[in-house]
């Protein structure tokens, strides 16, 4: 037979921290303090599985409920020394919703119940305070009334308002013992008309009303629809608590507050908490009365005058401060309390691990492995790798006021200030004199790069989180807001507007990537530091992760970055980034427009010395580290001009017919560029381009290994693969310039090729092309688009609905699918190494930045992830935790 | 121990036909002759795996091969009463290769071989022709110098003419015994400075020299490709042919021939031939004299005047009839057949399966099977589905005299000829008044729809096999050529030019579309006639398939041609296409550019009459056989004008802002459309128009069902899902409606609510999805595009360059890819039907009429397939096959 109540208090409790699923989250850490011997007003906990049966049940309760709660609350009963429904010396309790999980949408709490016309006499007498009595009882009467009997707020309110005016008096507080009467005879009367019989008097009668209803929002629509959105199964219920009230407002030798056994903002050890004297839970938050400073040196630290509660009730909070410490040595955690001093003795009523700042938990955690209190692993599994983003961008210094325009998605986080500039070329231009620039685009392209990278901060009016200026923004480091669909840009006046407001180019606007805010005039940030608590993590993560982490890095500014932030190599060189720079966009055009492969051929004799000169700075900055180098990857039509001005100046340039320039242009315009001529499909058709890109890595890898005697190992490899072949033709051409190039240098490269496997197809086809691939770089970005056959540019027009109606719990380009694109990446893995056993393995995509996916990826068996440089470190935390949780690898089907 | 060697000929032979592996294709059937009784020459094989052994093992030949060789060659000598090398009866024998299927690229024919210096003049003096026997030894040297040797062939022809100059004659037959023996030594001296050592004089050395040039041309470049290109394991290896010569140029009692067994034109029984007196083999080729009719009746036929076989040699054309009754009594099917006639003497050197059109194929298989040679189950296997396609489109007349303008690709088979259009409103306009045209476009929409419907045929300059063009021609059977990339269309000039020519609207054009040709002016065609032949196989074919076989239709005009080619029930209605009519686009344009639901719903209520009327229609033509009706599925921007001009008409008749217009027009813009806001993820974010389909669908439904008191079971099928919850979301929306429906009318229809599987996910998660479809439906292009990353309307840049560098096989568009696409299609059926054993699958993608595609519906067990009306008859007897070679089930991995 189940045992449904478990009892807390005095000294002992039947229940523990750890029944948290039966119990309950409070029930549990109440229990858990009852057997440490705190201070806890004795209660019991009605289970979670009482919950289940109710509903299996027709919501009915089993027969031997009755009389556990009856025993259990005869044991409270006992313990404090009151009845239940005395008249002279009433128990009063409190009721409480307490699920595995906090969860929105439940009720909450009822207060004081076991009041009535009869017990609330004996309260008044046994507390000697009348007004305190009833204002009591009516408290008790708006909780119950709106929460278990469902009369609405606003009416309570309306009573309350009209006797104030009655009585000539602003404030609650000027409300006397007489008023409350009065209040409580209107309420009674509220309650009776509008749900046709009477308030319950009988506590019996009240208490299975409070519980009924704690078990009935479970299923209220709320609740079922924060349950469908957090994957939470109806299933594990909610426990409910009775507890004894205990209570704060009873004279001066009263208090209740709440406090952190550590400082959240910071991590520092010190008490850090808030009190007020003769005041109730509520009053603390409601922010009627200034709360006061537990400690002396926090009083101190905020200039306050008003006293601390180490100066006022030294005694209690001596106890208080032991109970911190304990609390702290037993929970191995930093603790949020609360607890209320009834008439000089104090009562703890809650505690559970504290919310942090991202700064703070760095700081508990490293401190804590360092005291002893918890293992270098715990430390490391404390941590959100996200929040570490917050630790390595400038952020605004939140004391600063602010004009917001408007609002976008957070697309790269961090803040910057700049004048708005509406075209790449003129943030180069006025990055080069020095000044500090905001690029505003409606969209960006690839053609925008060299602007993005001269721009502090970035800001389009289309595209989401995972729009080319968001990945671009975040691979940079840059901060961006993306898709502020309010705003208007107009590049013919070079204006932005929104609401009215027109600010113009040259203007000062502030970005928050962080938040999405867009803000008029340069709002001061704050700095990043890396402070030693990040670094000493950082040391700690890097010993148990068992996948190596790398940076997708173009240029020898990201290549330096990654470095600093850990990366131990490059998992992703995009080269059609080196395309637009200056001369060679116009080489490049040259060799679009060429008619005939020599001619193609001649054009790209011209990038090929700046191309080597590109990867021989990698090379170098890299020193050796593993380098993986995609060959051209987009569509030839993104490097072409899409103005008419542009058009004339590139006919120029490459003396061609304007009308040939027309016509090729639209020869190259897809319908479906994505899905399109790009990646291996441009070599197939003209091989040119990587003849010229593998003689490039070559020559620079034979050169760099010349000058540092070191061997570089580059990892050549080929975009959109969709069956061996393709890669056969391309590996046996690369191979042929490699002897060439060994030939011609004297020096004998080492170098893998290998493949994206960013296509269904290849997924699939993995076991054939891993004979010829020598390593497979998931691009997971691709892969998603194609397993839902989903744009990502064009998604931002629907998935918004999909996540509000619950229909997706997470942008698939931010976490992996798993079910989907998950299953493709396990069937590529298993079927790749069931040919090449040791088949190196990696992720290039955006994905290789998300905690949850790089989770994924080291139960799929993955050798490295790679993101952006302003992510590894979150990467590297993330793969630490999932070494840490590994768990056996998931099958398909 | 292997025997290398097989003898046939004079009665009897070591082979048979069955033994082709081994013997190749040449050297069974002669075998099999032999067996028969039949008079071919003596000779023998050497097997296929002597070849396999030979490169097995260093290109050395078996030590027991020599002495193998030498008895069979004996056994020829005492067959033909002649000896090898003898100098006054030489044996002379010709060298031929065999493979299994025959192949391109290898080495052919030495004809003539054991000819030398010292046998051509027992030859000669044998023959009693010294022109004759030197003539025949040239063409030895000739020959064997070239395919054995490696002698170019310039040489030879240069020593020819320099002879023919000198002895100031024009042609071959002028020059006499005299002037080949010159030649001869030329030939000599030739070969003698080309390979620095003589011309074997040595008969074995020949024989063993002309066996090894076999061999080695099974491992040359282009066998190599033909192979790689064709799936043809090197392991096959072919076969060496060695036979005692005969000759029909000895003499006026001598000749030469080919013929079939009956007509391979019209596949009427009547012997069909041709032959030449005193004559060789390749002068019947050569047509350097005019072949001679084999039978009075064909001579008559044909208003010959020179004399036939049946005239002319009486005695050996009857033996020749009966050797033909008896090939066909054995070989069950119309033969290919070479013989020779020496000295009144019939020999047969080549039977093999002849080669016909495809009304002659059809007459032949249902002749035979009514005649009890073969099977109707074999007369349905001798059929290729494709070949069907010829007879169900008008031809054009071969006779008639054309000009070609331009080449396309054949996207629709079938002529057609008219003046050409520019618009599909021009087309309609001109069509209603009874005009031919011809729509000419650049690439075409599904906005011109009503022009392609109103045109004969569609000309377009852009897009491959599967374009929208190509592929919405083949579903109305429109002829159509696509992607005729040398024609410039220019829409202002209205004119279409070519190489200098320049048609102008309203000039009449012709287009082949089973052939890609474009002609100018008319060229008359011939009507198609669904012979008794045609229709008899159908019924055998219907017999045996298991699949069914449904139609692709929008309209009751399909819908009728799909019942009339027997298609038993609708695949596919795409609702999109009844969007663009006349009034409907309005309605269409007012609800896209409504500001919310309430506005959508009020533009969609003037379309539910239309749309619910469509269905009526529908309904009542395909009379209670099942419709599967896909709801609204390409993007929303597919239905705004493209033009200025027509924007403004919309502006007109919306009452909006030109300004809004343009504004929504951007926002539905897309990078990729076809990965973006389409199919169900219209419903997900505007559910009214899905509502509005489900309606017009139950309307009809009742209407029709009450109507008639046949119950109507439509089939509502939702596009583009990739995730259970997005078909659960529309299915508790349709089977709303339904009860809604069911209610005011009072008749409760049944219906299945299916899913599209066309996106990798959905295959992947087909096991949960098919929780809540009741059907699923492949949409292979889709699934295609996805799995492969390839966009249909872009991958004509490039899918060419794949085909002929042997990358692929076939346009994955047209033949689905069993390996990707295939496995993903094995996956969804697999664990569809894991959940949901009943579940009903199809396919509605164009592969559904592909005769490969077909075949593997059967094996991944589908219960039907889909296509175009036109398809149909070829999709049935594709599904017959199918069913006849049913073989397990692929499997994945």
């Amino acid at each position: 037979m189940a045992k449904w109540v478990y009892s807390f208090g005095a000294g002992g409790a039947e229940g523990r921290a750890d029944m948290r699923n039966l119990l309950g989250g409070k029930g549990a850490n109440l229990a858990e303090m009852s057997s440490l011997g705190l201070p806890v007003p004795p209660g019991f906990t009605i289970t979670t599985e009482l919950c289940t049966h109710f509903y299996d049940n027709g919501k009915a309760y089993p027969k031997d409920l009755t009389a556990e709660v009856g025993t259990a609350l005869a044991q409270i009963e006992e313990r404090v020394g009151a009845k239940f429904g005395d008249p002279v010396n009433p128990l009063l309790v409190s009721v409480r919703s307490g699920a595995r999980a906090s969860m929105p949408g439940m009720m909450d709490t009822v207060l004081n119940l076991g009041l009535n016309d009869v017990t609330v006499e004996g309260l008044a007498k046994k507390s000697g305070d009348t007004r305190f009595a009833y204002d009591s009882y009516r408290r008790f009467i708006q909780m119950y009334g709106q929460v278990v009997l469902g009369v609405e707020h606003h009416h309570f309110e309306d009573v309350i308002e009209a006797h104030k005016t009655d009585a000539g008096v602003n404030l609650d507080t000027e409300l006397k013992a007489e008023d409350w009467q009065a209040v409580i005879k209107a309420y009674k009367a509220l309650v009776q008309r509008e749900l046709g019989k009477p308030f319950p008097q009988d506590p019996q009668e009240q208490l299975w009303g409070a519980t009924g209803a704690v078990f009935g929002s479970w299923m209220n629509q709320r609740a079922i629809t924060y349950r469908r959105l957090h994957d939470i199964p109806a299933s594990w219920g909610t426990a409910v608590n009775v507890q004894a009230m205990v209570f704060g407002n009873m004279g001066d030798d009263c208090a209740t507050g709440v406090a952190f056994t550590r400082n959240p903002s910071t991590g520092v050890p010190e008490f850090y908490g808030e009190y007020l004297v003769n005041a109730q839970g509520e009053d603390v938050v409601a922010g009627i009365r200034t709360p006061q400073h537990l400690t002396i040196a926090g009083k101190k630290a905020q200039n306050s005058t008003l006293p601390a509660m180490e100066e006022v009730m030294p005694r209690v909070f001596g106890e208080l401060e032991a109970v911190r410490q304990k609390l702290e040595s037993h929970y191995r955690d930093m603790q949020d309390i609360e607890f209320t001093v009834q008439q000089g003795k104090l009562y703890m009523l809650q505690t559970r691990n504290g919310k942090r700042t991202a700064p703070a938990a760095l700081k508990i955690a490293v401190d804590m492995a360092n005291d002893g209190l918890i293992t270098q692993q715990e430390a490391i599994q404390r941590i959100e790798p996200m929040s570490l983003d917050q630790l390595l961008h400038p952020t605004l210094d939140p004391k600063a006021p602010k004009e917001v325009l408007a609002r976008g998605l957070p697309a790269s986080p961090g803040a910057a200030s700049g004048a708005v500039v509406f075209s790449a070329d003129e943030a180069e231009k006025r990055a080069q004199k020095g000044e500090g620039v905001i690029l505003v685009r409606i969209e960006t392209s690839p053609e925008d790069i060299h602007g993005m990278h001269a721009a502090r901060g970035i800001l389009t009016t289309r595209g989401g989180m995972t729009s080319h200026a968001a990945v671009v923004a975040r691979g940079m480091g840059r901060a961006c807001v993306a898709g502020a669909g309010d705003l208007r840009v107009d590049y013919t006046t070079q204006t932005i507007s929104a609401r009215g407001k027109v600010v113009k180019a040259g203007d000062i606007i502030t970005i928050n990537g962080s938040t999405g805010e867009v803000m008029i005039g340069e709002v001061p940030t704050i700095q990043p530091e890396l402070s030693g608590d990040f670094a000493t993590l950082m040391v700690w993560a890097d010993k148990v992760r068992t996948m190596g982490v790398r940076a997708n890095a173009d240029t020898p500014a990201d290549a330096k970055n990654a470095r600093r932030f850990g990366a131990e190599g490059i998992g992703l060189c995009r080269t059609e980034h080196m395309f637009f720079d200056g001369d060679r966009i116009i080489a490049v055009r040259e060799m679009i427009m060429a008619d005939d492969a020599d001619g193609r051929r001649k054009a790209l004799a011209k990038l090929l010395p700046m191309q080597r000169g590109d990867f021989e700075e990698l090379f170098r900055i890299m020193a050796g580290l593993p380098v993986t180098i995609r060959l051209l990857d987009p569509p030839l039509h993104e490097f072409l001009p899409k103005t008419e001005a542009e058009m004339q100046e590139v006919a120029k340039a490459t003396g061609k017919d304007i009308k040939l320039l027309h016509h090729r242009a639209a020869e190259l315009h897809e319908s479906n560029p994505m899905l399109g001529h790009r990646g291996c499909r441009l070599a197939i058709t003209a091989p040119e381009i990587y003849e010229m890109q593998a003689r490039a890595i070559f020559e620079a890898a034979s050169k760099v290994t010349k000058e540092t005697g070191k061997g570089i190992i580059p990892e050549i490899m080929i975009p959109l693969v969709a069956m061996k072949k393709e890669l056969d033709l391309l590996k046996t051409m690369i191979d042929k310039i490699g002897a060439e190039v060994a030939k011609e240098t004297g020096v004998t490269v080492e170098y893998l090729v290998g493949t994206m496997i960013e296509l269904p197809r290849a997924a699939l086809r993995a076991a054939e092309i891993a004979e010829s691939a020598e390593f497979f770089s998931f691009g997971t970005n691709d892969l998603t688009q194609t397993c839902f056959g989903l744009s990502r540019d064009d998604a931002g027009a629907f998935l918004d609905s999909y996540l509000k109606q619950g229909l997706i719990e997470q942008d698939p380009f931010v976490s992996i699918d798993r079910d989907g694109v998950g299953e493709l990446m396990l069937i590529a893995a298993e079927r790749g190494r069931r040919t090449r056993p040791k088949l190196k393995l990696g992720i290039c995509g955006e994905h290789g930045g998300d905690p949850a996916s790089v989770r994924f990826c080291q139960e799929v068996g993955l050798d490295y992830v790679s993101c952006s440089p302003y992510r590894v470190p979150i990467a590297r935390l993330s793969a630490a935790q999932a070494a840490l949780s590994k768990e056996a690898a998931p099958t398909t089907a």
